[in-house]
């Protein structure tokens, strides 16, 4: 079959073609619909970030996936239901985080992630996945099935953030998104249409005309331009945020968060930057968390509750918004076009197989 | 009566003469029997901290304090109840945060912090309160009550600690205290006596023999000498932390603590240090946070419902670490020695009056 994967030693996609992969128990084939592309395949494809899987001289990209059961082989599921495999596998047998089923929580060593870290991905005709790492979707979401995997990101950090501020009442009014990419967007315009905040924010650097701005506006938000508003001057200039969400992976930005946080706000940080040197008032943010009570919650990755939670939200944003993002969805023989970079780019996917309603 | 002040324009206290204060509709008359000095009285000397109360030459110190209730008032206490009063008094009438029982959490300008911005102090021979400000605590607390108002401030952050860690399953092992004064050896003393920690640590910056580190060792925690290894070290040199409690107030310790935590650590900070420049590794302290679920939680003051903890707290401690650790209660004749601040000096208290049991 075909797959889509990045050798040793380069870093351009290539398509390969490898065996159909063959379920073990209680595992399932799935037909693979569509794999997005998002910023964390081009820290793979540039070397910067996962792992080629063992004794293997290639990685097949795509960790956000939606496809169609072909084989249930034994499992809960039946041929043609639409389905989303998680991430995260156990890298050798199980272990604590998986057996509890927050394999999110798992610290490096204890996890595999598809297409990312050691386990290959699911850029390729066909996949299996243990039936407990697959979750199951309305069939109508088969078409944007594959924006569940970054809304989960989202479902996850904003679980821990707001975790974070349930020992007191916290009434978050106002929220800013750090970064106008793919994730940016599918959380501010989860902010909109699932949270309760009254007036949203939306960070980028892009002068107009700007197909994200026309979507941050669109959605009701306010864009700042941080080359003229820096993070740190948001609550001067707009309002202290109860909630900032970085989707930037700009180092600064983790620190200034503090600052652009209202009392009592919690900030939650979402990129992997590399290591960066820079000098900060280290006293002045010190002692900004203590008297105002603020937070700074890490998060990576997601567990099935959070895909679940995913599928509830992507039901719930408007069609409008949803065309806005996904700019392209291209075959396997158009690659190319789902891995631009550009400014008219936002979110793509490769197509494998088209689906067809039961 | 008698009170301990600091005038305008002087850094050290006085003994001044006061009239008796009297209740208002809702307060009760308090006799205070101990109020306990700490670093915070003493950064209100120094003037670097704090406000005089509006219209006043001076502020009546204190805000540890522990009392007997002289005139109930109508109130709901009795003559001769041991109560200790709470820190935050609304500035202006009520405010939402005062309404709903949480004025720790009310940001600059939406309280008064009596002994330490814009009110009186309890370092007087009696003082009122509303009934609402004060709680009743046993008999047999009134020597070491004024030991509650410090344990309340660690349990209101490690309530806030534990929230944000609550979106998983956390089972934490391992804890460190960073700073080995009075407060920071009551939250170890905490830690070992009341929360579930294997393994706990206290980092300081003392040689030996020193009566901190012997109450440290006292305790079965490890002391940990911050000039051989550094907070950014401890998980290198011992383990990394499940969590860090901060209270040492020196800036760069809130941002090793990202590097001293375990995998889905969560640091509580408790400092209060001024403006501070200095170089982090930022891009690679953001990227511990995300992708190891790490936390950071600023957390100050205490509410009713912490202090009530406090209480539990302080009479699960063993005597022989209070004995250790309270190093001088000082008459009113010799409240020199209740301010000396050196290496013997570990918490010490102003005695106001005897308790004399009922």
């Amino acid at each position: 079959m075909d797959a889509l994967a990045v050798r040793k030693g380069e870093h351009e996609p290539s398509v390969i073609d490898i065996p159909e992969p063959v379920p073990g128990e209680g595992e399932a084939l799935v037909r693979t619909l569509r794999v997005g592309v998002d910023g964390t395949d081009r820290e793979v494809l540039e070397g910067g970030h996962g792992e080629f899987p063992a004794d293997e001289e290639y990685l097949v990209l795509g960790h956000e996936a939606v496809g169609v059961v072909e084989d249930p082989n034994g499992t809960e599921y039946e041929a043609g239901d639409v389905v989303v495999p998680t991430v995260r596998r156990p890298p050798n047998g199980e272990n604590e985080y998986f057996e509890r089923g927050e394999p999110d929580m798992a610290p490096e060593g204890e996890y595999h992630e598809r297409g990312i870290v050691g386990a290959h991905g699911f850029m390729a005709e066909y996949f299996t996945s243990p039936a407990e790492y697959l979750v199951r979707i309305p069939d109508e979401q088969a078409p944007l099935g594959f924006l569940i995997e970054p809304i989960s990101i989202t479902e996850k950090a904003l679980d821990h953030a707001y975790a974070s501020r349930s020992a007191f009442e916290w009434n978050p009014e106002s929220a800013a998104v750090l970064g106008n990419g793919s994730l940016g967007l599918l959380t501010l315009a989860t902010f909109v249409h699932t949270h309760p905040f009254e007036r949203t924010y939306c960070v980028g650097r892009r002068d107009r005309p700007d197909p994200t701005i026309e979507i941050i506006e669109g959605l009701g938000a306010t864009y700042v331009d941080s080359r003229e508003t820096p993070v740190d001057e948001l609550s001067r200039e707009h309002e202290g945020m109860d909630l900032v969400y970085e989707a930037t992976g700009y180092a600064k930005h983790a620190f200034q968060t503090i600052d652009a946080l209202a009392p009592n706000g919690v900030g939650a940080l979402l990129g992997v930057p590399g290591p960066w040197e820079f000098e900060i008032d280290g006293g002045t943010l010190h002692e900004e968390l203590v008297l105002h009570n603020k937070a700074l919650v890490g998060s990576v990755n997601s567990h099935v509750g959070h895909f679940e939670g995913a599928s509830d939200t992507l039901g719930s944003l408007p069609e409008e918004f949803l065309d806005s993002l996904v700019t392209g969805v291209h075959g396997l023989d158009d690659w190319e076009a789902a891995f631009a970079d550009d400014d008219t780019t936002i979110k793509t996917a490769v197509e494998f197989a088209a689906y067809e309603e039961r």
